[in-house]
């Protein structure tokens, strides 16, 4: 197992090691989380977790695409089969056009954010996509351009065993990210 | 001149055009920004600046690059020509060894968490970095590959007048991240 690159405390999984290692900006990360992915928007809790678990799994970062995952498949109706069909392939997997048009938004912001096109927002915006949800859809991809790097620069600990992810569902999708875990 | 890809404010530069268009994202953002760029550090104010100059430069973002360059070089002793040769080249500029080591992990984690080594990170602090350090290096260039993708994949306004980054920094010097632009 990678010892993670600086002092952080034990048996902590990936991101809230480095949250509880530092506090001081542990409180705008989790306060950006809770507003994108769970604040009120016309994209649900579920869609937004999949475009977040969509870019980590892009940036191969395994605890981030993981518990994304499980958020995502714990608040969408087709649960973790359709998130992983998403994972696969987006073109062919049985999701609204409109989700379809932002995941490709957010796989070019992922890439580099002057990859987006006129034509790919217009995608977006042919299938109904509002300003607010495209511009939501580029922070979320952008955010965790941030978060996987963060998780994965430090080095911090992923877990293996499946059950670490069902309890931070659970917690995730009952009391949101600002809630401390107990 | 480039369209922004939504409707967002007219003359507005950058990120600002962004976070006008988005109270509610753009509360946590500042505050990530204030606290890793400005809040109580050992490394300085200048310092900081100088990592997110070079990442944004790295990520070839001209409105952060340009702006945060401005900021760097008004805190930095050395100031703007300083500031030109770390985007250079830092391996020959004239910086701390610390400093260079701590660019170096940046650079990393610009281009992917998982390629910072145990060895990059033991050169940091052979030089005397700390974890607090090391981590707050971590996250200001992982921070940098949002705010970098989430300017450029919204195709937001980038000022080519010098004097705007001129203002902006006066402003951000003497009053931070958290006070609204007048």
């Amino acid at each position: 197992m990678p010892v993670p690159h600086i002092d952080l405390p034990e048996g902590v999984p990936g991101i809230r090691s480095a949250l509880a290692f530092r506090p001081e900006t542990a409180a705008p990360l989790l306060q950006l989380a809770e507003v994108l992915l769970r604040g009120d928007n016309t994209l649900s809790r579920g869609e937004r977790e999949l475009i977040a678990a969509y870019v980590s799994n892009l940036n191969e970062c395994e605890f981030c695409q993981a518990s994304h995952s499980m958020f995502a498949a714990l608040q969408l109706e087709d649960g973790a089969a359709l998130v992983e069909q998403v994972k696969r392939d987006p073109a062919s997997a049985p999701i609204s056009d409109k989700l379809r048009a932002l995941l490709a938004v957010a796989a070019k912001v992922r890439a580099d954010g002057r990859s987006v096109s006129d034509s790919d927002v217009a995608e977006a915006r042919r299938h109904g996509a509002t300003d607010t949800e495209i511009h939501d859809t580029v922070l979320i991809a952008a955010a965790f351009c941030m978060y996987n790097r963060y998780v994965d620069g430090l080095a911090t600990w992923t877990p293996t065993d499946p059950r670490a992810y069902d309890e931070m569902g659970k917690r995730i999708v009952e009391h949101g990210y600002l809630r401390p875990p107990t």
